[in-house]
C-alpha cells in the first residue's frame, strides 16, 4: 500500500502521527519558507506542509512537482496555526519529511476544479480528467448508492435480481435494434435488447414471483440531448398482482430512496388519470410542484365574433399570478416563444386582471370587461393576474398550453429542485393511431393488458380502449412506466392482430411468449425505472449525460476512445459482411 | 394481489385462519372421497385438501384442473391427521372454500421434478418450463445471493460500482470481438467489451481510487462446453496499491462469500509461483483438494539404456496411493486415456511398489530394483502405491501429468465437492512466445507489469521476465484473475513495441491510455472473478450453463427464443451492410 490513510481521514485526535499519503497535487503555494501543497484524492484533501525544517532532498524534488503530479509524502501531522473550516481535515496539516513522484503530470487541457474552464467537447474527450472534479465524481457516487440502496430494498421485499441475455433476436416492434453479426451462424444476426421484457414475463411465467435487473438497455435512435444508446434501467416484474400492487411496491422504493439518500420524507403520490393530466397539465407527465393549471374557456370564449376563437375546436389557457404588470415587450417574448417551431402556436392572447379590478387583453375589441370576468373566475383569477390563452386544434393547443405552463413556471420560480413531487399516470390509452403506418401502434408495449371492462371496445372503438398502464413522474420528470401484462395466449394473439401482425409473424417473432403461455402463466404486472434519469433528478441536474461515466455525445460517438470506429477487413470477411454504399 | 400468503408461508400457528394462495398445480391425486393438490410457488408446496363438506361448484373445476394449472384457491388452515415432515408447510392444510382458474396448462414436454425426464435440447426449448424445476430456480437464487453479497462487502470497503460503456471500440489483441454496426455513423461500428480493462484504468487515472462492477463481458470464440459468448465478471481495480493489496483484499471478499453464502470458514491461500505449480501439478490451476504431487526423474531414470527415457527432455511421474493392485486392464486403460488425442502422451510407465516391498514395473528390463526403490524414494513411495511416470518434451509431459493426476484424484475420489481449497498462482511469465504469429504475446494482457527487477530482462531475454500477475485457482478452476498495471507510458510504449505493435497502430489503438498516463497516473492494480464460474463452483456444478438463466448453447445459440436469427433487408440497407459469401 502506497499510503497509511487517505486524504480525507486525518483530524486533530491524529497530531502527532508519522503518516503516509498518496494523491495528486491540486495546489501549491509556495510562501518564501514555506510552501503549502494540497494533496487531492477522492476522499478529500489534505495541506501538507515543507519549512525551513524541511531536507534539502525534499526542497529539491518539491521544486520540480506541478499541478496534477501523483505523489507520495511522508510525515507528521501537525495542529494547524491558521485552521480551515470548510474541509473536514481543515485542522491538521502534514510536515513533510520524504517525497516521492509516482506520476509526473503534463498541464491538464483545463482547470481540475468544480468550476472549469473546459467546454463540453473538451471535458469528453478527457473524460478521465473530467471525472476528477469534484462535482463530476459526486455524481457517479450518487449513482452507486442509489444502485445499491434499490438492490438492497428490492432484496428484502423478495425480488431476485435475475441477469437476461444480452445477445437476443431482433423484433421490428418498437424502436430500431442495434443487431450484432454473429460469425459462427453465418448471415445471422443477434439483437441488443430494448428492455428484458419477453425474458421477464418467461421468468414469471417459470415461477420466479419477482424480478428485478439493474440493466443496460439499447436502442438506436437519432439522438436528443437526454437520450443515450445505452442506457440503465431498473427493470422489475411480478406475479399474481394487480395493478394497485405495483403502485404500492414502487411507492414504497421511491420513498426508501428519498428517505435514504436525500433524507427526505416522500408522502403523497397522486394519481391522475391520463386524460385527466392532458386536460389540467397539457401533458403525460405533468410537473406538479406548481398549480397554474389550464383551464377550457371554449364553452364561453365562443360566439363573439373573434374569428381566431369562434373556429377553433378548442380555447383554454393558463393564469399567471401576479403578472398582471408584464410589459409589452415581455408579453410579446410570449407570445413569440409559444410560435418557435417547437411549439408551433398560431399566436398567444393575453387578459391583464389589473389590480383596480378593470380588465385589459389583446382581445378587448371582442370581449366586454363582463366578458372577461367570467373568464377570470373560471381560472379563479385574482386581481394582479394575467391570463395567458391559445386556441386551435384541441391536442395541440393543450401541449402548446402544457409548454407555456412550464416556462411560466421557470420564470416564476416554481419549480424548485429540491422539492420533489411524484405521482402516477394511470389509465393511458392501449392503442394509438399511427398515420404514417396506417395502423395501430400499442402505446406502451404489445402485451401490455386493456383494462377488462374496455376489452368490448377493442371491435367497436380500439382508441377508446384503456391500458391497465401507469407512469411514474417526479417534477415533469417520466420516471418509470409499466403495465400490467397480458397473460393468456388469446387475448395476446387478438392484440398482435389489432397491431397489424399476420398470425405468421406474431408467431414468428413472439411465438415462444404465446407458446409459454399455454403452459400456465400467472398474473403479472411490471415495471421498469429509467435509472439515468432518476440519478439525474436526484443529483438535481438536467442532463443524463452527467450521471454517465462514460456517456457518448448527440452523435452517439465515445469522442475519447474515437467510437465507433473502422473495423478490419479480415473482421468483416470472416462474418460474411460488406460495406455498401447506403440508401438514402 | 391474488393471495394473502405465499404456498411457503403457513405454519400450525395459523390454523383456523382463512386464505388465499395461488399457484400452480404440482400433483392432484384423487381419493374417492376427498382430493388432494399439491400447490406450489417459489416459496414452496402447500396441501389443498376437498372433502365431501366441499361445495358442488368447486368439485366441478377441481374436475377441470390438471398439472402445472395456475389456480387460486381460498380457504381455512387446518391441521393435517398426517404430517409431512420433510416440507415446512407440512403441518397444516388448505380445506379449500373457493377456487379459481386463472390459466390453464397443457401438458408439459417433459416432467417439473427434480429428476426430470426432460433432454438437454427440450429443456433448453422451453428453458421458462426448466426454470421451474426447484435445483434450477435454486441455483439462480444462490447468484442472486452471491452477487449481493459480493456488493455489499466490496461497498463496506469503499468501492464504487461504475458502470463503463457495453458499446466500445474494437481492439485486434485477444479474443474475437463482437462487432455492432452503427447506423448513423456508416460503415464504422461498436464493439462489445471482452472486459472494461481500458474503463477500469481510466477510473483510477480519474481518481475513483477503488472501482467494481458486476458486469457482461463478450467474446466470440468458437465455443466449449463451459464458455459462453456472453458471461459476467466481477471486475475491479484499486489504486495506491501493491500486489499483496490486492491478494488481501480479495482473500476478503472470498472468506466472506464462503462464510455468508455457505456457513465455511476457509482460512488458507497459499502462495504458489506460476512454475512451482506447473512443476508440482502440471498445471497453472491447480486442485490442491489432494496432493498426488509430480516428481522429476529426470536425473535419476537416464542413462539405463531405454531409448524412450535417454531420448527425453524431461521424466517424471505421480504416486496414486495404494494403487499397487490395479490389474493388467486398469492399467491398459490409462496408458490409452493418457494416449488420447486430448492428452496426447505416448505412453505410460508404471512401477508397482508391492506391498512386500518388491517392485514390478514395465521397464524392468532397464532398472534393477535398486533402480526402481530410488524412484520410489523420490516419491516417497511406499508400498502398496503406483507410480506412473511419463516422458517427452518437458511442457507437455507436465501438462499430460496434470491431467493423468486430477484422473486419478477423480477415480480415487480425492475430489470432494464440499471441500474448497483456494489458492493464489502468482508470478506469471508476462510473455509468452506465438509460434503462428511469430511474436511474444502478453500473458495476461498488454497493460500487465514486469516485476520491476525482471525488467532489465525486456531486451536480453524477454520469456524469462515475469510479472506481476496473479490468478485465484479454488479446486482447480480459476476463479480469478488480474495484474499489477504498467502506470508510466514509456514502459507502456515498450510493451506494445515487445508486442509486435508498430508506434503508430499503438497509438491508434491505446493512444487515448497512454495520453491518459501522462496527467497523473497512481500506481493501480486489479482483479476480474468469473461470475459464473464462482456460482458454479459454490452450486457443486460442473457446467456454468446451469446457473445462467437463459444460457445459450454450444453453437452460440438460443434455442428457446431462435437466436442469432435473420434481420430484414432494410436493416441491412439503413447499416449499410450486405451479407456476402464467407470467405474460407
Amino acid at each position: 500500500m502506497y499510503r497509511t490513510h487517505t486524504c480525507g481521514e486525518l483530524r486533530i485526535e491524529d497530531v502527532g502521527q508519522e503518516v503516509t499519503l498518496s494523491g495528486w497535487v491540486q495546489r501549491i503555494r509556495d510562501l518564501g519558507g514555506m510552501s503549502f501543497i494540497d494533496l487531492r484524492d477522492r476522499y478529500g484533501i489534505t495541506q501538507i506542509v515543507a519549512n525551513e525544517g524541511t531536507s534539502e532532498k525534499v526542497v529539491t524534488t518539491l521544486s520540480k512537482i506541478g499541478r496534477e503530479f501523483v505523489i507520495q509524502v511522508n510525515g507528521v501531522v501537525k495542529e494547524r496555526s491558521s485552521k480551515n473550516k470548510n474541509i473536514p481535515t481543515g485542522e491538521i496539516e502534514i510536515e513533510i519529511k520524504g517525497l516521492t513522484i509516482l506520476s509526473k503530470a503534463s498541464l491538464p487541457p483545463f482547470t481540475i476544479k468544480d468550476d472549469t474552464d473546459g467546454g463540453d467537447e473538451l471535458r469528453m474527450k478527457y473524460r478521465y480528467l473530467d471525472l476528477r472534479r469534484k462535482v463530476v465524481q459526486e455524481n457517479l457516487i450518487l449513482r452507486a448508492k442509489m444502485a445499491h440502496t434499490t438492490r438492497s430494498y428490492l432484496n428484502s421485499q423478495e425480488f431476485i435480481e435475475t441477469e437476461t441475455p444480452v445477445l437476443i433476436n431482433s423484433t421490428p416492434e418498437g424502436a430500431r435494434d442495434f443487431i450484432v453479426p454473429s460469425r459462427i451462424n453465418p448471415g445471422k444476426f443477434y439483437a441488443l435488447p430494448q428492455s428484458p421484457q419477453v425474458f421477464k414475463q418467461l421468468l414469471m411465467i417459470a415461477g420466479f414471483d419477482r424480478y428485478y435487473q439493474i440493466v443496460k438497455c439499447f436502442r438506436d435512435e437519432d439522438l436528443r440531448a437526454d437520450r443515450q444508446p445505452e442506457f440503465t434501467q431498473i427493470d422489475c416484474e411480478m406475479s399474481f398482482v394487480e395493478q394497485e400492487d405495483i403502485l404500492d411496491t414502487f411507492e414504497g422504493l421511491t420513498k426508501h430512496l428519498f428517505k435514504e439518500i436525500k433524507g427526505i420524507e416522500v408522502t403523497e403520490f397522486p394519481r391522475i388519470p391520463y386524460s385527466e393530466a392532458i386536460e389540467k397539465y397539457g401533458s403525460d407527465k405533468p410537473d406538479t410542484r406548481f398549480d397554474m393549471l389550464i383551464h377550457e374557456l371554449t364553452g364561453i370564449a365562443k360566439g363573439n365574433g373573434f374569428v381566431v376563437f369562434d373556429s377553433a375546436d378548442y380555447i383554454g389557457g393558463i393564469c399567471a399570478q401576479g403578472c398582471a404588470g408584464y410589459s409589452r415587450k415581455q408579453l410579446d417574448q410570449l407570445a413569440n416563444w409559444v410560435k418557435r417551431p417547437q411549439i408551433g402556436a398560431k399566436g398567444l392572447i393575453y387578459v391583464k386582471y389589473n389590480t383596480d379590478g378593470s380588465f385589459k387583453s389583446s382581445v378587448d375589441k371582442f370581449y366586454s370587461q363582463d366578458d372577461l370576468k367570467k373568464w377570470a373566475e373560471k381560472f379563479n383569477a385574482r386581481p394582479g393576474d394575467l391570463l395567458l390563452v391559445m386556441s386551435g386544434n384541441d391536442s395541440h393547443t393543450l401541449k402548446a398550453l402544457g409548454e407555456l405552463r412550464l416556462k411560466m413556471g421557470g420564470q416564476l420560480n416554481l419549480r424548485n429542485n429540491n422539492e420533489f413531487k411524484p405521482l402516477w399516470v394511470i389509465d393511458f390509452p392501449l392503442l394509438e393511431w399511427d398515420k404514417e403506418s396506417g395502423r395501430y401502434h400499442a402505446m406502451h408495449h404489445p402485451f401490455t393488458s386493456p383494462k377488462p371492462e374496455d376489452i368490448p371496445l377493442l371491435d367497436s372503438a380500439p382508441e377508446k380502449v384503456r391500458a391497465n398502464a401507469y407512469d411514474l413522474v417526479i417534477n415533469g420528470v417520466e420516471i418509470g412506466g409499466g403495465s400490467v401484462r397480458i397473460f393468456d395466449s388469446a387475448l395476446q394473439a387478438k392484440m398482435f392482430g389489432k397491431l397489424g401482425f399476420t398470425t405468421e409473424q406474431a408467431q414468428a417473432q413472439f411465438g415462444f411468449l404465446m407458446n409459454a403461455f399455454k403452459y400456465g402463466a400467472p398474473p403479472h404486472a411490471g415495471i421498469a425505472f429509467g435509472f439515468d434519469r432518476l440519478v439525474s433528478l436526484f443529483a438535481g441536474l438536467d442532463s443524463i449525460r452527467d450521471v454517465i461515466a462514460f456517456p457518448k455525445n448527440n452523435a452517439g460517438r465515445d469522442v475519447m476512445i474515437d467510437s465507433p470506429s473502422e473495423v478490419t477487413k479480415e473482421q468483416l470477411d470472416e462474418l460474411g459482411l460488406r460495406i455498401i454504399q447506403k440508401e438514402d
